[in-house]
Protein backbone atom coordinates (compact mmCIF):
# COMPACT_ATOMS: atom_id res chain seq x y z
CA UNK A 1 0.00 0.00 0.00
CA UNK A 2 1.58 3.67 -1.22
CA UNK A 3 0.71 7.01 -0.53
CA UNK A 4 0.65 9.45 -3.27
CA UNK A 5 0.52 13.27 -2.72
CA UNK A 6 -1.00 15.31 -5.66
CA UNK A 7 -0.28 19.45 -5.51
CA UNK A 8 -3.02 21.31 -6.96
CA UNK A 9 -1.73 25.34 -7.43
CA UNK A 10 -3.55 27.64 -9.19
CA UNK A 11 -1.06 28.95 -12.27
CA UNK A 12 0.67 31.97 -11.87
CA UNK A 13 -1.14 34.00 -13.66
CA UNK A 14 -3.93 33.22 -12.48
CA UNK A 15 -5.05 35.91 -10.00
CA UNK A 16 -5.88 33.83 -6.02
CA UNK A 17 -7.99 36.06 -4.41
CA UNK A 18 -8.04 33.58 -0.84
CA UNK A 19 -4.25 34.09 -1.03
CA UNK A 20 -4.38 38.06 -1.41
CA UNK A 21 -6.84 38.47 1.62
CA UNK A 22 -4.34 36.12 3.78
CA UNK A 23 -1.12 38.48 2.94
CA UNK A 24 -3.16 41.89 3.35
CA UNK A 25 -4.20 40.56 6.95
CA UNK A 26 -0.77 39.11 8.15
CA UNK A 27 0.52 43.02 9.22
CA UNK A 28 -2.54 43.78 10.75
CA UNK A 29 -2.14 40.89 13.25
CA UNK A 30 1.31 41.71 13.50
CA UNK A 31 3.45 39.26 11.39
CA UNK A 32 5.44 40.86 9.15
CA UNK A 33 8.12 39.75 6.26
CA UNK A 34 5.44 38.23 4.57
CA UNK A 35 5.29 39.13 0.00
CA UNK A 36 2.67 36.92 -0.86
CA UNK A 37 0.30 33.88 0.08
CA UNK A 38 -0.62 31.79 -2.40
CA UNK A 39 -3.71 28.93 -2.03
CA UNK A 40 -4.02 25.81 -2.98
CA UNK A 41 -4.95 21.92 -2.57
CA UNK A 42 -3.32 19.04 -1.66
CA UNK A 43 -4.76 15.39 -2.14
CA UNK A 44 -3.49 12.52 -0.49
CA UNK A 45 -4.12 9.05 -2.62
CA UNK A 46 -4.06 5.83 -0.84
CA UNK A 47 -3.20 2.83 -3.21
CA UNK A 48 -4.12 -0.43 -2.94
CA UNK A 49 -0.73 -1.38 -4.64
CA UNK A 50 2.58 0.26 -4.63
CA UNK A 51 3.16 3.02 -6.78
CA UNK A 52 4.58 1.86 -9.31
CA UNK A 53 4.88 3.37 -13.10
CA UNK A 54 1.26 2.51 -14.33
CA UNK A 55 -0.29 3.49 -10.61
CA UNK A 56 1.39 6.91 -11.00
CA UNK A 57 0.00 7.24 -14.76
CA UNK A 58 -3.06 6.72 -13.40
CA UNK A 59 -2.96 9.13 -10.61
CA UNK A 60 -1.98 11.93 -13.14
CA UNK A 61 -4.90 10.95 -14.78
CA UNK A 62 -7.08 10.90 -12.05
CA UNK A 63 -5.64 14.44 -11.18
CA UNK A 64 -6.18 15.56 -14.80
CA UNK A 65 -9.86 15.01 -15.07
CA UNK A 66 -11.15 15.30 -11.36
CA UNK A 67 -8.47 16.89 -8.89
CA UNK A 68 -7.34 19.40 -10.91
CA UNK A 69 -8.88 21.97 -13.24
CA UNK A 70 -5.86 22.01 -16.69
CA UNK A 71 -7.15 25.17 -17.59
CA UNK A 72 -6.29 27.11 -14.78
CA UNK A 73 -4.67 25.03 -12.25
CA UNK A 74 -1.12 22.89 -12.13
CA UNK A 75 -0.46 20.05 -10.67
CA UNK A 76 2.41 18.37 -9.26
CA UNK A 77 2.36 13.78 -8.40
CA UNK A 78 4.59 12.27 -5.85
CA UNK A 79 5.18 9.23 -3.73
CA UNK A 80 4.90 10.42 -0.14
CA UNK B 1 13.22 35.88 -0.80
CA UNK B 2 12.61 32.13 -0.11
CA UNK B 3 9.44 30.07 -0.03
CA UNK B 4 7.69 28.09 2.64
CA UNK B 5 5.47 25.47 1.99
CA UNK B 6 2.48 25.56 4.49
CA UNK B 7 0.45 21.60 3.98
CA UNK B 8 -2.75 21.21 5.95
CA UNK B 9 -4.90 18.51 6.10
CA UNK B 10 -7.80 17.08 8.42
CA UNK B 11 -6.40 14.75 11.35
CA UNK B 12 -7.11 11.66 10.67
CA UNK B 13 -9.86 10.92 12.95
CA UNK B 14 -11.83 13.38 11.04
CA UNK B 15 -14.22 12.67 8.97
CA UNK B 16 -13.15 13.71 5.24
CA UNK B 17 -16.56 13.94 3.07
CA UNK B 18 -15.10 16.01 -0.10
CA UNK B 19 -11.68 13.02 -0.23
CA UNK B 20 -14.64 10.31 0.48
CA UNK B 21 -17.12 11.66 -2.45
CA UNK B 22 -13.87 11.86 -4.72
CA UNK B 23 -13.01 8.46 -3.83
CA UNK B 24 -16.14 6.40 -4.26
CA UNK B 25 -16.50 8.38 -7.73
CA UNK B 26 -13.08 6.95 -9.39
CA UNK B 27 -14.58 3.49 -9.64
CA UNK B 28 -17.40 4.68 -11.67
CA UNK B 29 -14.77 6.99 -13.88
CA UNK B 30 -13.07 3.84 -14.73
CA UNK B 31 -9.86 4.44 -11.71
CA UNK B 32 -9.53 0.91 -9.76
CA UNK B 33 -7.16 0.87 -7.10
CA UNK B 34 -7.45 3.67 -4.99
CA UNK B 35 -8.47 3.07 -1.59
CA UNK B 36 -8.99 6.48 0.01
CA UNK B 37 -8.79 10.17 -0.97
CA UNK B 38 -8.07 12.82 1.46
CA UNK B 39 -8.19 16.40 0.53
CA UNK B 40 -6.64 19.08 2.25
CA UNK B 41 -5.01 22.42 1.87
CA UNK B 42 -1.43 24.01 0.54
CA UNK B 43 -0.35 27.57 0.92
CA UNK B 44 3.13 28.61 -0.58
CA UNK B 45 4.24 31.24 1.59
CA UNK B 46 6.98 34.09 -0.13
CA UNK B 47 9.11 35.95 2.81
CA UNK B 48 10.70 39.07 1.97
CA UNK B 49 13.97 37.69 3.84
CA UNK B 50 15.80 34.20 3.94
CA UNK B 51 13.98 30.76 5.29
CA UNK B 52 15.95 31.07 8.52
CA UNK B 53 15.26 29.88 12.05
CA UNK B 54 12.81 33.07 12.78
CA UNK B 55 11.05 33.32 9.70
CA UNK B 56 10.09 29.62 10.11
CA UNK B 57 9.20 30.26 13.48
CA UNK B 58 7.02 32.82 12.43
CA UNK B 59 5.25 31.07 9.93
CA UNK B 60 4.55 28.05 12.05
CA UNK B 61 2.64 30.89 14.27
CA UNK B 62 0.41 32.35 10.98
CA UNK B 63 0.08 28.34 10.27
CA UNK B 64 -0.99 28.03 14.04
CA UNK B 65 -3.06 31.32 14.05
CA UNK B 66 -4.44 31.69 10.41
CA UNK B 67 -3.84 28.79 7.60
CA UNK B 68 -4.79 25.95 10.11
CA UNK B 69 -7.57 25.04 12.78
CA UNK B 70 -5.41 23.20 15.36
CA UNK B 71 -8.64 21.47 16.64
CA UNK B 72 -9.22 19.48 14.07
CA UNK B 73 -6.04 19.83 11.29
CA UNK B 74 -2.49 18.91 11.30
CA UNK B 75 -0.05 21.27 9.31
CA UNK B 76 3.43 21.17 8.17
CA UNK B 77 5.83 23.83 6.80
CA UNK B 78 8.97 23.12 5.25
CA UNK B 79 11.17 25.08 3.06
CA UNK B 80 10.31 24.40 -1.05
Amino acid sequence: MARVVVDVMLKPEILDPQGQAIARKLPQMGYEGVVAVRQGKRFEVELEGPADEAALERVNKIAETLLANPVIENFEVRVL
